[in-house]
């Protein structure tokens, strides 16, 4: 077989062979490729934009933060210290970044089929210009042409942020974050819209590290007295307010269930008392989570912040990697998750209040299509986030599109999200979203399911105005 | 790009796009889309046929009773009330017909991609002649058009019925109904073939509304003694006798888990009782409804009714709506769905029966490939119900045949049932499965998997014969 | 309709039909349509290889032992005595394979579109060059051929062996066997690779048949004192290194869920004794085998022997059938499984262990981009089963690639198993996974995914090198 090096980023890709159909997704992607950016929900850390510093080297913008990519290295034998994953116990890894880069090259092939290559293969080609394979031969060419780039202005975050035609940016902090970076942003007469979201897994779970330290920390933060819990919620509705001041619409909720109560206040208090003791059992904790879910609904139907839950992943299962490497290190891994009765208590209490959104995402895709389209097709207050994790993934986004549409509709969805700490990926990934779409919406045009203009609208829809919508990040006027 | 505004109702709608595939999609349904319809399940009005009155506006034949419809317009803030839908404290709704059509007609664009969109489009095309696209501007015109038609004769209920080509349509009663429709059917001289199907959840689901009230009911019914058990078996074997008197082949089963139990006769009656007395506890009514389900099982060894069974749905989600609205509100939401252990207990006992015929349905996808294939793919008594409420649509169906077909074949499916109270939608919903088929069928064919020879065969079976032999409706000779 | 009787087996079968996805298909397929076969998993039997007899009879080597085939005609009425399955009690069966046979041709069309017809269709043409389709009109004719060829020498096992182009062969035995046939094997001076592999369900699992009486065995065989818990140990450490030493590379283990323990001393000491008195609760026995699986993978950590989990099926769910007939009989179903938790135990003490190989598979598709792909996409012990068992089918294995590859990459699953006692269907089971394969690849690189030197590639690691690298299979040096 003749080896055929095309250019890595075809104009057709993703877009499905069959000539007639991949005409109608050429033309539904023209429609949308030019769109700005809406971003409304990611990690991605607001001190580049604060401080606009370079980043420092290929290797620690492109892999050692990015657990996409170093966990699938660890999965074929390669130690994470190597790679330049920071140690818990400050024990020496792997300094030389570009050492770092020469073992992701010759280990490229892993990736084959993968979202990060793909979106490794956009950024290097869109952002740096560089459109050969990576392999051992070329890494040293790929990393300096990278390294070069980095340290010239238009590589800056805020050049890049501008070059990437970016509307709207959410970062995600914890109520304890004091927004030093988001104040800072709002003075530095910049004029990119990044903003915070608020997540109050800290100072609502019971089983995360420190939970009584950090209820204590959120009323210095509050001048509320939370060691009472009227105080406790009057110090988180209080910090929804202070996010919402920097610019937050939502809020995000990380269980490891979907799990939701609306409890007699007795039992709250006490649970709360128990949960500040440090000796709330498992199930009490629970309950504990779930009945803040509650109240975190309740506070959104007063100050109207957005709620998101992120349910379903069973965080830190491998306990070397977490004593070695601590949290987020690629080893989280998604469990059977179940929504209908979980979501019932709360459902029952603001379900049918238009005041309330609710955007719920799954790391179990069999609930896509058995109770999560069943749910946002009937509950005014509730939606479906976009594929999410391990299925913002082209095949991952179809089996989404396909499982969900023809019961909650499109307009039931909020779009996309990047929810990515990779800031170089933010383009790559809403390309892959829009592309996806595209196709996906092609064949049903070309099955005769939809008429090519309406097609072109949900296009619209999808890659942009369901997101400013559903997120309330339409400008003021 | 430019606006197409094409014929709503492609002749080549719901085929593959690749030319050699849709050439042969095309012969296979050629070969099977005149073919009469048969639908052995569904909820349509005996009464419509029985008094063969006209259908009042548009409105309220393909709206007001159509809870794909306005589940979806209630999930996007339209208001039941607005559209109609009576509440049951008789609270004022609105009663103007036109305005909720033209309700319809602003959100119409919600519905894009669902089956429900392909029913009414299909309906409004082939039924009235209207072709254009429901848009607030078309609204008035369309409303006049269907109002001016629903007056004339050859638009009565009867007439539609045969104008539908439908060989036999079962309904659905209660083993306390009277039949006096299905009487008045037989009595009539019309030759349209409507029958009835034995539901008898009100008198075996001790959680019923009623359950005690209507067991007594059931007693005065059949001069049963329906306070012991032997007298209230006797009494259910005897309505089931009235019921296939009046044309019925089937029992349906609407449970809300699979779970059949095989309990001594001892605690069958204590169970009895304590349901009879309505104290008997979730748990006592899971294991009672379990048991019911092999009882009927024994009954259909005797007296030959096709057993079906439809679990796995969580109604009546919504407290709101079912406190204003009542049942069958489009709040009714799928839970995952166990079968394996569940059925067992029935199928030790009946499943090598050669007399029993059990088809099962389910509105967990997860469980097609992992269970019910494999199940029906081995037991002589069990055959698998097609793609059922919302995966009654392409993509639901074609997943269906892709995850059952190569473990259980064709011949252990049963083909289509339209399960549907929406009189118009049922030649749309049937046309729908034919193509979806003969889609799948010919890629099989362009696969290389079946020939074509045998795909035709097939295509005739899975629209039509295989649902007259499986429901025992071949006309006897 | 005009009948096309095309050639079964067409040179495109299983390929993309758009011409230019299904050009690539081809290409990528010649790359890999004649690379030996590499067989790491199965089910024949050694007695074919060291005694080198000839089959008796088309039926009793294509139809009597073949669940797959006789559980589809068992499903629509097919009595197993008249397909010659024997009985448990020694009654009279079918005795006359010509019987057999057009009872299997009478029934051919049931199996339209299942992999059993794609096999036999494949061993018939390409085995025995019989290239008309199986009918009622061609099974005698057919019948005669096959049974003419069958007393030629090219026919015969080993003949056979060599014409597939089989590099290596593993069958399955208990701990138990003496591995006589293995032994001749290696005595004979043939050079066909015929291994076994260690399967130790017999003396592992308290409810299985004979528990104790197999330990007591295990001892004997052994020389160890199996009464005690290190003995017991020892003696499964020492009859590994006995089947190693017959060329076994890799150790299986069917339980019926794929949990794990790792339990302190004093318990398993615990456990093992009431498994022994035959007096395990249910609990126990789930906790005995748990802790087993722990403790083998600690012995393939020093004995280097590759784990296999094959979890999940219900086994003898028919207990009718299992009074007459005995195990594997087809009616084994698959049950929700769980492995987040479930391999936790283990993972937890082995799963960054690089000498550890644990090769797991699944009967519930659910599992695969949910729980493990993200585990496999992780640890380093950990890789992936290729499809199983119902899932050895065209649409089962696209499946799979679908839903494991954007996580876990390729290189962390194992290529293709065939898993089978059906001798004559190897050939076709690896053509069809070849095939398979080479259809994805070809959609991924039409789509831009890949590049089709790197899908050539990947072309020949699923269909040949991933198998015999994972089990070790590679020749030493």
């Amino acid at each position: 077989m003749k080896m055929t090096h095309a250019h890595p980023l075809s104009e057709d890709r993703l877009f499905p062979p069959e000539p007639s159909v991949r005409g109608i997704a050429r033309r539904l992607y023209a429609e949308v490729r030019s769109l700005p950016i809406v971003s409304p929900h990611g990690h991605t850390d607001p001190a580049w934009f604060a401080e606009n510093k370079p980043f420092a080297d290929p290797s620690s913008l492109l892999v050692i933060p990015d657990h996409y990519i170093y966990r699938m290295l660890y999965s074929q034998g390669v130690p994470l210290e190597s790679l330049g994953v920071p140690r818990v116990d400050g024990a020496p890894v792997e300094q030389d970044a570009r050492k770092i880069w020469r073992l992701l090259a010759r280990n490229w092939h892993l990736f084959r089929g993968t979202p990060s290559r793909m979106w490794l293969t956009h950024a290097l080609s869109e952002v740096f210009g560089v459109d050969e394979r990576l392999t051992p031969e070329s890494a040293d060419r790929m990393y300096d042409r990278i390294a070069d780039c980095l340290h010239r202005p238009e590589f800056f975050p805020r050049a890049l942020f501008e070059q990437f035609n970016i509307e709207v940016l959410a970062t995600t902090e914890s109520p304890l974050d004091g927004l030093l970076h988001h104040r800072a942003l709002r003075q530095s007469g910049w004029r990119g819209r990044v903003i915070t979201a608020f997540r109050p897994d800290p100072v609502v779970d019971p089983e995360y590290e420190g939970f009584a330290a950090n209820v204590a920390k959120l009323g210095e933060l509050t001048g509320e007295d939370t060691q009472t819990w009227p105080g406790y919620l009057q110090a988180l509705a209080s910090r929804r307010r202070f996010f919402a001041s920097l610019g937050a619409t939502s809020t995000d909720h990380g269980h490891a269930s979907a799990a939701t109560f609306d409890l007699p206040r007795l039992e709250c208090e006490a649970l709360f008392r128990a949960a500040l003791r440090a000796d709330a059992s498992p199930a009490q904790a629970e309950r504990f989570r779930g009945q803040m879910l509650t109240e975190m609904a309740r506070m959104s139907v007063d100050d109207g912040l957005v709620m998101q839950i992120h349910p379903g992943s069973c965080r830190n299962h491998n306990p070397t990697i977490f004593a070695r490497f601590g949290r987020d290190k690629g080893a989280d891994i998604p469990t059977p998750t179940e929504y209908v009765r979980a979501l019932k208590p709360l459902l029952d209490r603001f379900g049918n209040d238009p005041r309330l959104s609710l955007i719920v995402f799954t790391l179990d895709e069999t609930t896509y299509s058995r109770e999560l389209a069943p749910l946002a097709g009937h509950y005014p207050a509730l939606k479906l986030g976009p594929a999410w994790w391990f299925f913002d993934s082209p095949e991952g986004m179809r089996r989404y599109r396909e499982q969900v549409s023809e019961t909650a509709g499109f307009y039931n969805t909020v779009g996309f999200n990047d929810d990515t700490r990779a800031f170089l990926s933010i383009p790559a990934r809403h390309d892959v979203a829009r592309r996806v779409d595209c196709a996906f919406l092609a064949r049903w045009v070309a099955e005769h399911r939809l008429e090519e203009d309406e097609a072109a609208e949900l296009a619209v829809d999808l890659a942009y105005s369901l997101a400013r919508r559903a997120y309330k990040l339409e400008p003021t006027p």
